[in-house]
């Protein structure tokens, strides 16, 4: 087992990698300070490790909530049954929320744990790839709005996450090759060592190599850690963190939430970075075609869907959290481990990334 | 005009307190940092000062969002009409939000600010007296759950406050009652000198003397800035400004949110706070009567409904936030001007006061 501090001040705390993590009662209590839990699981997550997690639980009053599964169900309307449920078991200031399920249900968790009675603690196991690497780690938490995702939310802090990567044997292939595009965005933005790995080991990682696996949510918890300890309420060094999500968020919005996996949304996306960063004259077409080469290894989508238009990316783009005085802020590649932000994109380039389709970084 | 500091380290930010506030763009133009603004207000409050406050907002982009008024409108469904607003008209990060109301109107903008895009600027005009002394100051924003008030929302300061004494004059008698259970608290709760200045000046703020008013906000701002500075997210010392809440709250769940107000509430339980206080034997009878006395002056109830039995008291308050381990926080008068947190009340004593009713403190 590996364990990694996330450093910010008064408010860090732990990541523990490992496999078999869930069953280790000595690491879980030691974060849980009152007697009442309320666990947040998913139908499809809570029949498989529900029972595994409450025997880690001897001695706590701990109530449950089994919330449907999926992105479209990331609302205010959800979350307001965490709080049915918290409010109906008498749960006090002192209680603890746990999160077993993938990133909406750590988002929704943890948005609850940060609102309810002002604040919470919280406690996330991740047992999706994506939420491991990725929403595990920097405070992120919130619900979507019909007009726009990850609208609503808060900065908050867990108390301890428990990745344990066991549990990726049950992921749907789709799941896990979704989880992989974020891996990927960690190697593209800044640590170039890291990809090279990545293109070494990609179907090791396609094939749950345990070991594998560890090493690669170890290495983007490390990664995402430094930069959230950076930067942890998005000033600047934070938001490269958003490589390929501004299209990325563009496409699922456009296909209603949930059609394409935030994942597959985000290696379609940064293909689209990548092209239009080799289109203004950073990245070299060798390493455009990596990158594109890659996220086509792990299973990933590289061309946007066909029936979106460009004045739909443009109309969708412009509402994105990214956006500073009308302007599109995009992360965008000098090379491969090296992201830089760029608001100043001419529009007739921009417009060939957004029409170039499955031509793209080719 | 006073010019008074609320001590927060980073989040610090000015009260101002005077008469004509609702004007001087000087004072609110420096706190606005972009171009987008969204005013939110009720359909009381707009129609008497939402004209006046445009009028200070010259080269601003400015949407207005009207609510129904009152406290049953404190939801989760009224905050998603702001965040609507502030979709709908694409307001970014850079946004501020103004309330322009009383406590509802403050509580529900300051937390739709807490989390709109996890985070953007607000300003409180408050337009009530109850708001100008109390909800301004402590950044404590949230909405009402149906099995709770208060139970959903986060710490969140404002950019600052404007207390206009003038607006108080178009302000319904009832409600300037109610505003005065909260000034009574301060004086209860920890300043026995301006206890005996408001026993020679009820009759003056009853009449909405203006220097007295002005005064008295201000007074009361400073005892809770003074307290919110040491004890921001409530480890104690802040606990005390709940003095006649944890029965107030009971009284106003029972009731039905809205049919006492806030006040009202507040004004009964500080009574039923005394009572206790005195049947321990911290408080002596001539105290207790003198707080009955002046919050009775002041046009307020000092009996609970009498439909309110024992049992629902009980009931409701071991669901209050200030519930730790089951056992109900009361806060207690050892005399006038220093209360105390206490949850080692004897049963028997505690129902005496809550089956008292018109003999509370007598």
């Amino acid at each position: 087992m590996h364990t990694l501090t996330v450093e910010l001040a008064e408010r860090s705390y732990p990541i523990y990698i490992g496999s078999g993590l869930l069953g280790r009662d000595d690491l879980l209590l030691p974060h849980i300070r009152g007697q009442q839990v309320l666990i947040v699981s998913n139908d499809v997550v809570a029949p498989l490790y529900l029972d595994r997690l409450k025997a880690m639980l001897p001695g706590k009053h701990c109530d449950v909530i089994v919330l449907p599964d999926g992105e479209h169900t990331k609302t205010l309307e959800t979350l307001n049954l965490i709080f049915d449920q918290l409010l109906l078991h008498r749960h006090e200031r002192g209680t603890t929320l746990i999160a077993l399920g993938g990133g909406v249900t750590g988002d929704m968790a943890g948005f609850a744990a940060a609102i309810y009675q002002r604040g919470v603690d919280f406690i996330q196991i991740p047992t999706t790839l994506l939420s491991q690497v990725d929403s595990s780690v920097g405070g992120k938490t919130g619900v979507n709005h019909a007009l726009g995702k990850n609208m609503i939310g808060a900065f908050y802090q867990p108390q301890c996450v428990l990745a344990d990567i066991n549990v990726l044997n049950s992921l749907p292939t789709r799941e896990l090759h979704a989880g992989l595009a974020e891996v990927i965005k960690y190697g593209l933005l800044g640590n170039s060592a890291f990809f090279s790995w990545l293109e070494a080991n990609i179907d090791a990682l396609m094939g749950r190599d345990a070991d594998k696996l560890a090493y690669a949510v170890r290495i983007c918890c490390e990664e995402k850690a430094r930069i959230v300890a950076a930067d942890e309420r998005e000033g600047g060094l934070r938001a490269l963190l958003n490589l390929g999500h501004t299209f990325g968020h563009a496409i699922e919005a456009a296909m209603g939430y949930g059609t394409w996996l935030h994942g597959e949304a985000v290696g379609a996306g940064m293909v689209m970075a990548a092209d239009l960063s080799h289109r203004i004259g950073w990245l070299n077409a060798v390493d455009a075609r990596r990158a594109r080469a890659l996220i086509e290894r792990a299973g990933l989508p590289v061309a946007p869907p066909s029936s979106m238009t460009a004045d739909q990316f443009l109309n969708l783009m412009s509402v994105d959290k990214k956006v500073q005085s009308g302007r599109i802020r995009f992360v965008l590649l000098r090379s491969i481990g090296n992201a830089v932000l760029e608001s100043g994109i001419a529009p007739a380039l921009l417009d060939e990334t957004l029409t170039a389709g499955n031509t793209l970084c080719l």
